[in-house]
C-alpha cells in the first residue's frame, strides 16, 4: 500500500551555479510542476530544504522567498534543515502530509550553494559545514567532516580488513556512472590507480574518495495515494524511514556501524511490506568513498563487512547484481546539500518510469534511498516502487 | 473537534543564558515531559526550531544533538527554520502528525541564544538578523528588521492616523504584563513618557518599542485526541492556519494588511469552528509596538484601524475586553526567536488550564497565538480550547 506517490521530478544540473537560491530552486520547481502536469496553483504546500544558506550567503527564512519567486506566495512553506538529510526530511513529512489527509499535493526540494560562487572558499566552507559535527566536542579539536568519515571508515577497515584500492573502486564505480548523467557535477571517468595517487585528505581518504562541493536544486511533486491514478506517471512511495544516532561520535558504540540507517531502513521496509531482498537498487548518501559502503551494509543491499569486496567487484555497479548510485551519486552526481535529499528521489522516480536511458536499472521496480546528516546522527530511507 | 492536545508544557526563563543550545533546550523539554507525566521512551518523535545558530554559534544539526543531551537518541527529530515563525512551524507539522496517525506522542520546542553570550554583539547579531530580509533587494539597501516594521508600521499611521503615543502604550500595557511573568526576560513597568523619551532606532521606532534579544528555550508535548483523556491537564489544539505572503516588501500592494496573518487566522479559524469574536485572548508577535498592533487587527480581535487605540485605552490589556499579550509577548517577556512560537503555546496551555496567577485571563477558554517570521511573510496562527 502506498503512502503517496511522486508525479513529477525536476532538478537542475549540480555543478557551479552562480544564481541565487530562489532562482536556482525555481529550475527544480518548474521542472517538477511541468513534469506532472500541474500549476502552481494546483499545490496546497510547499515541504522546502536547505542547509546551509544561512552561513553561506546571510540568506535564511527562504520559504516565501522561494514561494514568491516561483508565484506560489500565499501557500504554506516550511524549511528544513538537518544538514546533508535537509531535503529527505522535508521529502517525509510532506509524505505523512499528504497521507494523513492534511493536503492533496505539495511541492517538495531543496537548493544549495556550496562553491565559491557563494563568496565563500573551500576552507571557509568546510568550517561552515563542520557546524554540523558537536560544538562543543568536536569543533575545538578540529574535526571536519572528511575526519568524521575518515574516522568511521578506519574503524570499518580495522572491522574487516576493508582496504584503500577497494574504497577507490567505489568512486571509480560512481564516476563511471555519472559519466551517463547530464546533470552530474563531473563527466569524466577515473581509475582505481588515480585514486590511490591523489594527494590524503583525511586518511584513509584521498582527494577523488571525496565528494564535491557542488550548488544545485532538486524537487518532486507529491500527491496522495487515491490521487495519483490521475497523474501520467506515478512512483508509489511505500515506506519511510528515520532515525537518529547518538552524537558525539566518541559517545558511538559501534561507529562504522551507523545504527541510525539500519533503524531508519528497517522502518522504512516495515512500512513498505519487503525485506532488504526486495530492493532492486540503491541511492545512498557516497559523501566519502567509505560512507557508501557503510551504507550499502546499513540498508541490507550487501553482507556487513562486505561492502568494499562488493563494489571492487562490480556488483554494485550498473550491470552487477543490484546497482548502488546509479545517479553517480554524491561522488560524481554532486553534492548541494538541501537539494541532496530529494535528488535522490527524483533519481528514484525516473529510474522506476525507465526514462533515464543508459544508465537505466533494468527491471528495476523497487528502489531505496538513503540520505544522512551529520555523523551519521541522522538518517533518512525511503523506498520506492513502480505503480503496478 | 479537536486536532490535537498539548499535554505538557514547559520554558526556561527568558534573557541571557551562558549555556549550550542543548542543555538550554533540554532545561524546557524537561518541564515539559514532567508536566505531562511522560518518560522521553513514551515519545515518538521531536519536532524542533531553531533559527539562527548556525550563523550565531557555528551550531547546525541540532536536531540529533537535543535528543542525544535529553536522553532521547534514536527519535526521529526534525529542525525547523522559518525565521521568527520557526517553532510555530514545528508545532503545526507535529499536529499534522499527531493528527494524520503517524504519531501517537511527539516533543515540540525551541530554542536560540541571541545574546553576546553567542560571541555575537548586537550589530552583529542584527546583521544576521537581517539574512532573513531579501538577500538581493533589502540587504544590499542595509535594510534591518527595525527598519522592516518602521515601513510596515508608518504605512499604518498614514492609512488610519496611528500615533507614537499609542505605540507606546503597547510597550508600556506588555511591560505591565510582563512584571505579572516570572520566566519574562524584563521585570519592571515603563511608562509612554519614558518610551517617547528614549532614543529613535527607526523612525516611528524608539528602543522601547523594540522587543529584545533574548537567550530561551520551550517546549510542550502534543498527543493525538484520542489519547488526550488520559493525561492530567490537556489542552485542545482546534485550528493551525500557515499562509505566506509576497516578499520583498517592495512587492506587497498593502504591507501594513500582514495578508499572511489574515489568510491564517481565517484557515484557524475555520478549522476551530469558530470566528474572531470567540477569541478570549491573544498571544501576538510584538516584535515591535507596531507589529502588535497589525497583528492585533489582523486576526480580528480589533477592529481595522483601531489597534492602536484599543492598545492606548486599556482594552487590550489584562482586565480589558480581551488581553493581548498576557505573557507580556515578545516585547517584555522576550524572544529567543526559535523558542517564541511555542513559548506562546506554553502561554496560552498554562493560561487555559488556570495556572498562571495573577496575569490570568479570567474565564478564558478560547485563545489565538499568531507567530509571524520576516517581514510578516510568514504567518502561523494556532487556537487553542479548554477541553470540555
Amino acid at each position: 500500500m502506498a503512502r503517496a506517490a511522486v508525479v513529477g521530478a525536476g532538478m537542475t544540473k549540480f555543478g557551479v551555479h552562480d544564481t541565487p537560491l530562489q532562482e536556482l530552486f525555481g529550475e527544480a520547481a518548474f521542472d517538477a510542476v511541468d513534469d506532472a502536469g500541474v500549476e502552481m496553483r494546483d499545490l496546497d504546500a510547499i515541504y522546502f530544504g536547505n542547509a546551509m544558506s544561512g552561513q553561506a550567503e546571510n540568506d535564511t527564512h527562504l520559504g516565501p522567498k522561494v514561494a514568491s519567486h516561483i508565484g506560489a506566495a500565499g501557500l504554506p512553506v516550511q524549511r528544513f534543515e538537518d544538514a546533508c538529510a535537509t531535503s529527505a526530511n522535508a521529502f517525509k513529512n510532506a509524505v505523512q502530509a499528504v497521507e494523513g489527509g492534511t493536503h492533496d499535493a505539495v511541492l517538495v526540494g531543496g537548493v544549495e550553494r556550496c562553491t565559491p560562487e557563494t563568496g565563500k572558499d573551500t576552507p571557509e566552507m568546510t568550517r561552515i559545514f563542520a557546524s554540523a559535527s558537536h560544538r562543543q566536542y568536536e569543533q575545538p579539536a578540529g574535526l571536519t567532516f572528511p575526519g568524521v568519515f575518515a574516522l568511521l571508515t578506519k574503524r570499518h577497515m580495522h572491522e574487516y580488513g576493508t582496504t584503500e584500492e577497494q574504497l577507490a573502486s567505489v568512486a571509480v564505480k560512481n564516476h563511471s556512472h555519472g559519466r551517463l548523467n547530464p546533470r552530474a557535477h563531473f563527466g569524466k571517468e577515473t581509475t582505481v590507480e588515480e585514486v590511490l595517487d591523489g594527494p590524503v585528505v583525511a586518511d584513509p581518504f584521498r582527494l577523488m574518495d571525496c565528494c564535491p562541493f557542488s550548488d544545485g536544486a532538486s524537487a518532486v511533486v507529491v500527491v496522495s495515494d487515491d490521487l495519483a491514478d490521475s497523474y501520467d506517471a506515478p512512483v508509489d512511495v511505500t515506506g519511510i524511514g528515520h532515525a537518529t544516532d547518538v552524537t558525539p561520535i566518541g559517545d558511538k558504540a559501534t561507529p562504522h556501524v551507523t545504527q541510525a540507517a539500519r533503524d531508519a531502513a528497517s522502518e522504512a521496509y516495515e512500512q513498505a511490506g519487503i525485506t532488504a531482498d526486495d530492493v532492486d537498487f540503491a541511492e545512498v548518501h557516497d559523501c566519502f568513498t567509505g560512507a557508501e559502503v557503510m551504507a550499502s551494509e546499513a540498508i541490507g543491499l550487501v553482507p556487513d563487512g562486505e561492502g568494499g569486496t562488493y563494489a571492487a567487484e562490480g556488483r554494485t555497479s550498473l550491470g552487477g547484481d543490484r546497482p548502488i548510485n546509479p545517479s553517480g551519486g554524491l561522488k560524481a552526481k554532486g553534492h548541494p546539500i538541501g537539494a541532496t535529499g530529494t535528488a535522490q528521489v527524483v533519481e528514484l522516480t525516473e529510474q522506476l518510469r525507465g526514462t533515464v536511458g543508459d544508465r537505466q536499472v533494468e527491471g528495476a521496480d523497487t528502489a531505496a534511498a538513503h540520505n544522512l546528516g551529520g555523523d551519521a546522527a541522522t538518517t533518512v530511507v525511503s523506498v520506492m516502487e513502480a505503480r503496478s
